[in-house]
């Protein structure tokens, strides 16, 4: 049995559904990011952690939101390293986890556009918020190692509670990393194109998303070891 | 099956019980969404995030304590959209609907006069708060659609969670819509009669209200078709 | 069978136990009440939503962990007017109730003087903190209503999620409410021997806790009627 | 019975599997705990209250994600005041416990170095702040009941819930002790290696262990008798 299992193995539902709720589930997700940091920055009067409480309340519970919809029917994995760990752990072919991929960029893209448009701002931005401390590429390994770890240890041991670790691991993430925790290549793409709270220079993408893969992959090995079960005698 | 069934079908209660359990669910909820404003906007010094973290801690708790007490007695829509959605699915007659409304309304009113009356303010006022910006109304489509959407999927896979995944939602759309989302035409119509952080002007309550309309039917067609049982072969 | 009846009857508790268990909740609840206003008054620079934002957070989260501790041995009332309430209800015998108000109060009152002595303030004070508004006198009758009806909520829907119900009434009542929710009288008498942001002036005491027993007589009417079993035929 | 069990007693998982466990843990909880203090202080504008919260909602909501994961692993106790307990009602060897406080404290230190490194600080700090009012050692020694108090009470009557009671409990003692509640000896020398937000001056280090020794002694005795199973007849 794997320990990696993603919490829901809808097999039986077409796969146009499924990537239907992984699009609206990854859309859904950055305009909340995205939506939140605007709304959190115009309000803030400068102070960033207030700001940074805002987007950290509207994310984790979102998040929790998010996956009871969609967990049922596409597994929610809204993150391609997410998917990637699913090949890795051969749960899912390569062709259904490209789509996956595939529905999750598009979907993250549209979310920006989705906020930008619900706050008035121009549609199509750059960012310009260079996230490249070397600490901060530590950071993302961190947090997509972390992100892992949890989903893992809530599959294994609490999976009806699988939403809800992943809002709560997320809520900590935003503050206890460098990086504000991306953990999340398509995320990171998407926010590179919004100058706003959330967003990242694409010259800082490429390291970020580095680091998300690496931190998944090591994650994936340790926890498969650590959460391996007994063998029956 | 119906996927979009409300938590609570009590037929075999009085509609008057039922009646009395919508209009004071409503009116608590007002009480709270509109004494939080006030409380929060006296105190914050003119930051307003921190006003919104106040008004949301609130908002998103109260929600929880009302849908788990009043859900069981008359379904806790508390929410015209809500019951529209219900008719809709043929889940609950007109007739019924439309005293729903009623009650939703009159407790919506009530709510508001007793948090003016708490907070020593005139209880009749009327908001001079324009809320008109496009980005507004697209912000109520998409924060009435995300509502009916959470409920859909909480009654469908997680039943026992309704209350709270309506408490995350809205603690989440507060902060990711351009509108706070009001998300609710009772709410919207009660609001306008409050020149206090959580009112909108009368002239803007039309707008949101077609809106939300629109929202939740919009999220009515989509979900119906995503959330499908698989037919038995 | 009663609809208000409280989450534990532990009847075959020694009433000893039962007593400092009243006692030893009470007097923990009070030092997070008192200690939690001083740390964020003094923290906060002079914002006072930020300072109550600190406040609802101790508290509600608190009660979360004190009730499911104290819960199963006392009912963890915790709250002469729910100990009323648990008479009215014929639940209780006048003899054991008074000696639960008794033991709440004395709890109550070492629990703020363990908030001064931690935080090296004088352990005797009395508060300066008028709140005197007959808004405020309002706000305690709703406060009280509230808390009475969502304790029958959750004990009659939800009797796992007691605890979580109240955490979350009382995270929400502090900020609805014109008088931040004592909703106890042996709160109230505790915090009105201390001068600090929890405080209230001991002339404003008697119109709170009159308030707070009206509240409660009328939720136990009306929800009494509210959710009333049905009738078997 | 015992009424203090520990929420998990992995008994057939190697040692050197759940002294990883215990390490990985409690690194991962440091680096939350020192990692988010100096992300909040970094952007809270000197509002230190405003920075509480940020440090607050990161450990809280960790603290459930990492007793859900490693819990099932090594009874997640993270706290060699904890361990103590364990071997105080005879759950626990000795020799196991010392391993286990070793593997902590050896985890709590790495946690406070990678803080450091994603935030680009110093690796090796020792912390200025002084905590030696006589009122924090009280209330160390109050954080320290309270913990063993609501682990013992949640394994007793909600075991399924121990993350969720543990993250709020300490959620509630970072605001109501005046010690912010380290709570925990592993924790306290490693936070006096971070001169930042988090940090204690290693003068003020022994005093706070002393207080968190009697503190859980105290509880283990109190409890022990309170949450005693009735003898059946």
């Amino acid at each position: 049995m794997s320990e990696l299992a993603l919490p829901a193995k809808p097999a039986s539902l077409s796969v146009s559904r499924r990537l239907i709720s992984e699009g609206l589930g990854t859309l859904m997700l950055l305009a909340i990011v995205v939506g939140s940091g605007i709304m959190a920055e115009r309000l803030s009067s400068g102070n960033i952690a207030i700001a940074l409480l805002g987007n950290t309340l509207a994310t984790g519970a979102g998040l929790v939101v998010l996956i009871t919809l969609f967990g049922p029917l596409s597994g929610a994995h809204f993150n391609p390293v997410v998917t990637l760990v699913a090949v890795l752990r051969r749960e899912m072919a390569w062709s259904v986890a490209l789509a996956y991929m595939a529905a999750q960029t598009a979907g993250a893209l549209l979310g920006v556009w989705l906020a930008h448009a619900m706050f008035g701002e121009p549609l199509l931005q750059v960012s310009a918020k260079l996230r490249d401390a070397p600490g901060q590429m530590l950071a993302e390994f961190v947090a997509t190692f972390g992100l892992i770890g949890a989903i893992a240890g809530a599959v294994r041991f609490r999976p009806d509670a699988v939403a809800g670790i992943v809002g709560l691991y997320i809520t900590c993430a935003y503050w206890f990393t460098a990086s504000t925790s991306f953990a999340n290549p398509a995320v990171t793409l998407a926010r590179s194109l919004s100058d706003s709270f959330a967003g990242i220079a694409p010259a800082s993408a490429p390291g970020f998303v580095a680091a998300q893969i690496l931190g998944a992959v090591a994650a994936c090995l340790l926890f498969d070891w650590l959460l391996k079960e007994r063998s029956a005698p």
